[in-house]
C-alpha cells in the first residue's frame, strides 16, 4: 500500500530526505501538500498545481462526505477521477474539522455526533465510519479518527482525548479493507511531554503506515510547537513517515523538518493568495498598498513560476484590487510555488548536508520580514 | 494601422467570411470578443483564453480608465503587456458605462460628466479624451465616444442623440495621432430605420476603419434587434468591418453573421459561466439541478475543451455548489469554448455556401432549448 525509503539522512539534523511510494506515484520529502479541502485547490486546474510542482495533495473527507458525499465520489470512479488529479491524495478524516467547523459537536465512546456546518442535519462519524468514507474515496493515505481537544483544554482532558484517540486509532486498523490505501495514526497529547510519549507509545503499538502529529498548532506559542515536535519526532519509528498536521509558515516548516518531519499541509499559501499577500523572496508581498499600483517587476523577481513570468506587481494589485477571480489563480500558482520550491530546497539542502545553515537562512528571512499576525 | 479583406460572401445570405489584419495579428471574422472588462477575461489566464480559440479580446476604457487608470497601463507598456495578452485587443470608448454604470451622468456638448460607479468621484469624458485614453491604452481597436440614449427614449432624443455622436465622432476622427490603432465610429439611431440610415450617412461620411452598431439589444424585442441590424448593415460600406456591440445568445449571433455583422462582443458566455450556466450542443445545462449530482458525463459530450476533456458534471456541478473558484475557470473555458467554437462553424459554413441551412439550425436548437429569460 505504501513504502518509505529514507534516502539521506542530514549531519547534525534530524532532517532527512525520503521517497514515499504510493499508490498513485512516488513523493519527494519533505513534501507540503497543497489543501484540496472540497477536491480543488482553490483556483487551480490539476495541470497547474502539477506546474507549481507540487506532488501530492490534502482533501477533507469531512467536506466532502457532506458535499457530495462519499457514495457520489465512489460512483464517479473515485477521488482522483472525480478531481482530475491523477497524483497521490492524502485524505484528512474529519476529526478536525468537526472539533473546529461543525456545531454542537458531542463525543462519546463510539465516535462524534455533530451538526454539519453547511445545512445543520444531523450527523454520526466513528473510527470504522471516517476509514470507510475515506477507502471509497480511494485516497492513497487516510487518517485515522481522532478527537481533538482545544487549545487550552485541562491536562485530564487532554489525556483523555489521547486516550480515546488510541482506542478509536485501533477499531480503524480493524476495519479497514484496501490494500492499496496507506493508514496514518494520529498522535496527541496536547504540549505535555509525557502525554505525547505516552500517546505516541499507545499509537505506534497498533502499527501503523505512517504518523501524524495532531492537536498542535491550535494556539500554543509557535515555539512550544517546535519544541513539542522535537521531542516527540524522535520517538516516532525511524523508517515511517512523519506527518505535522496543519501548519506552517517557511520557519515552520524548516524548523520542524530539522526534526525530522516529513509531511505538512498547511493553508496559509492558498488563503494569503485569496486575500493578496503574496510569500516572496523578500518577504511578504502584500498588493493592496499603494506602492505596487505601477510596479512593473514580477511579484518575486527570483521566481519562475507563470505569475512571475507573465505578470508584474502593478497588475496582479490591479486584479485584487477589482476582485477579479484570475487574482485567485495567479496568487495562488505563486504561493504554491514558492512553498514547493523552499521543500525542494530543504531536500537539496539536506542531501549536501547543508540543512542547518539553510534553515537559520529561512529563520533569519522570517525574523526580518515576519508576517503580519 | 488595419486592414479588412472578404474572403468569401456566402451564397444567397450577407453573411461573409473576413480577414481582420490588425496591429497584434489576424482576426478571422465572423468573429467573437470575449469580454475583458477590467483586463482579464474572467477567471481566464491569456494562455487559457487562447487555447479556448480566441482571436480578439474586449476591454473597457471606462473601468480601465477609473482603475487602475489609463496612464498607469501606459507607464506599463501598454495594455497588451500588462494583461499578457498578446493578440489583438478592441476597446470600447465608455459610452455605454457611462450611460449605465455610472451614476448622475450629464451630457454637453463638450462631453458627459459623470461620476464613478466605484467612488463617486467627478470625471468628464469628452470625444478627444475617450481617443487619448485608448491611445494611451493602446489597442488595435478604439472606439468613438457615444451619447447612448436608453432603450425607451423618445424619437426625439433618439435623434439628438445621433446626432451628437456623429458630432463627436468627427472630433474625435480629428484627434486620433496612432497610426497603429484602427478607429470604428458607432451608428445610433434606436430602432428607428430612418434615424438609423441618417446616422450611418453621417458616420460613414466622416470615413472610419469601421463601423459598429450601438443602441441595440438595450431592452427591444429580439426580432427588432435582428430588423434593425438586416436594415442598416447593408448602407454600410462593405469592404470594412462591421461590429454590432454587446449582445447576444447563439440564435442572436448566427442571424447578425446573416446580416453581414463582422464582429460581437458579449457578456453572455462569461457571465452564465460564473453562474453555473453552460452552453451545450443539447441546450443550456444549468449546473444546480439535482440531476447532475451525480452525472458522469462532460458537460457537453460533443465538446473537447479542457473542462470537457477532464472533469464530469458532477464535479462542475459540486465545484459551483461549494462555490470554489476553479468553477468560474473551467465554465468560463467551457462557454468561450462553445462561443469560439460556434463562429468557426459560421465561416466554415459560410464557405461552403451551406450558411442558411445552418444558421436554421441554431435558431432551431436555440428555440428547443432556450435560455430562461
Amino acid at each position: 500500500m505504501s513504502a518509505f525509503r529514507i534516502l539521506h539522512r542530514a549531519a547534525g539534523s534530524d532532517a532527512r530526505v525520503g521517497r514515499l511510494s504510493l499508490p498513485h506515484g512516488d513523493v519527494a520529502t519533505p513534501a507540503f501538500m497543497p489543501v484540496a479541502t472540497h477536491g480543488s485547490v482553490k483556483g487551480l486546474t490539476p495541470r497547474d498545481l502539477r506546474a507549481c510542482g507540487a506532488e501530492i495533495v490534502l482533501a477533507n473527507a469531512y467536506h466532502l462526505s457532506l458535499r457530495p458525499g462519499a457514495d457520489v465520489i465512489a460512483r464517479l470512479g473515485g477521488l482522483h477521477r472525480f478531481m482530475g488529479w491523477d497524483g497521490p491524495i492524502l485524505t484528512d478524516s474529519g476529526g478536525y474539522q468537526i472539533f473546529s467547523l461543525a456545531t454542537l459537536a458531542r463525543v462519546r465512546e463510539e465516535g462524534v455526533d455533530f451538526r454539519s456546518h453547511l445545512d445543520g442535519s444531523a450527523h454520526f462519524l466513528g473510527p470504522e465510519e471516517a476509514v470507510r468514507i475515506q477507502e471509497r474515496l480511494g485516497s492513497d493515505v487516510a487518517m485515522v479518527l481522532d478527537e481533538c481537544p482545544p487549545g487550552d483544554a485541562t491536562r485530564e482532558v487532554v489525556l483523555a482525548a489521547a486516550e480515546r484517540s488510541a482506542r478509536w486509532a485501533a477499531r480503524a486498523l480493524a476495519v479497514r479493507s484496501r490494500a492499496d490505501q496507506a493508514l496514518f495514526g494520529i498522535v496527541q497529547g496536547g504540549t505535555d511531554l509525557a502525554l505525547r510519549a505516552e500517546s505516541v507509545r499507545a499509537t505506534v503499538a497498533l502499527g501503523f503506515d505512517g504518523y501524524a502529529l495532531g492537536g498542535l498548532s491550535v494556539g500554543e506559542a509557535r515555539p512550544t510547537t517546535w519544541e513539542i515536535a522535537a521531542a516527540t519526532a524522535p520517538l516516532l519509528p525511524a523508517d515511517r513517515p512523519r506527518y505535522f498536521m496543519g501548519t506552517g509558515t517557511p520557519e515552520d516548516l524548516a524548523r520542524l523538518v530539522g526534526a525530522g518531519i516529513d509531511l505538512f499541509d498547511c493553508v496559509l499559501p492558498t488563503r494569503h493568495a485569496r486575500n493578496g499577500a503574496l510569500f516572496t523572496s523578500a518577504g511578504p508581498l502584500v498588493l493592496r498598498h499603494a506602492r505596487y499600483a505601477d510596479d512593473a517587476r514580477p511579484a518575486d523577481e527570483r521566481c519562475a513560476c507563470y505569475t512571475c513570468s507573465h505578470f508584474t506587481r502593478a497588475y496582479l494589485r490591479h486584479l485584487h484590487m477589482a476582485r477579479e477571480p484570475l487574482a485567485v489563480t495567479l496568487n495562488t500558482m505563486h504561493n504554491v510555488t514558492y512553498y514547493e520550491r523552499l521543500m525542494q530546497e530543504m531536500r537539496a539542502a539536506i542531501e549536501a548536508d547543508a540543512y542547518q545553515t539553510f534553515a537559520a537562512g529561512v529563520v533569519a528571512e522570517e525574523g526580518q520580514h515576519p508576517w503580519p499576525a
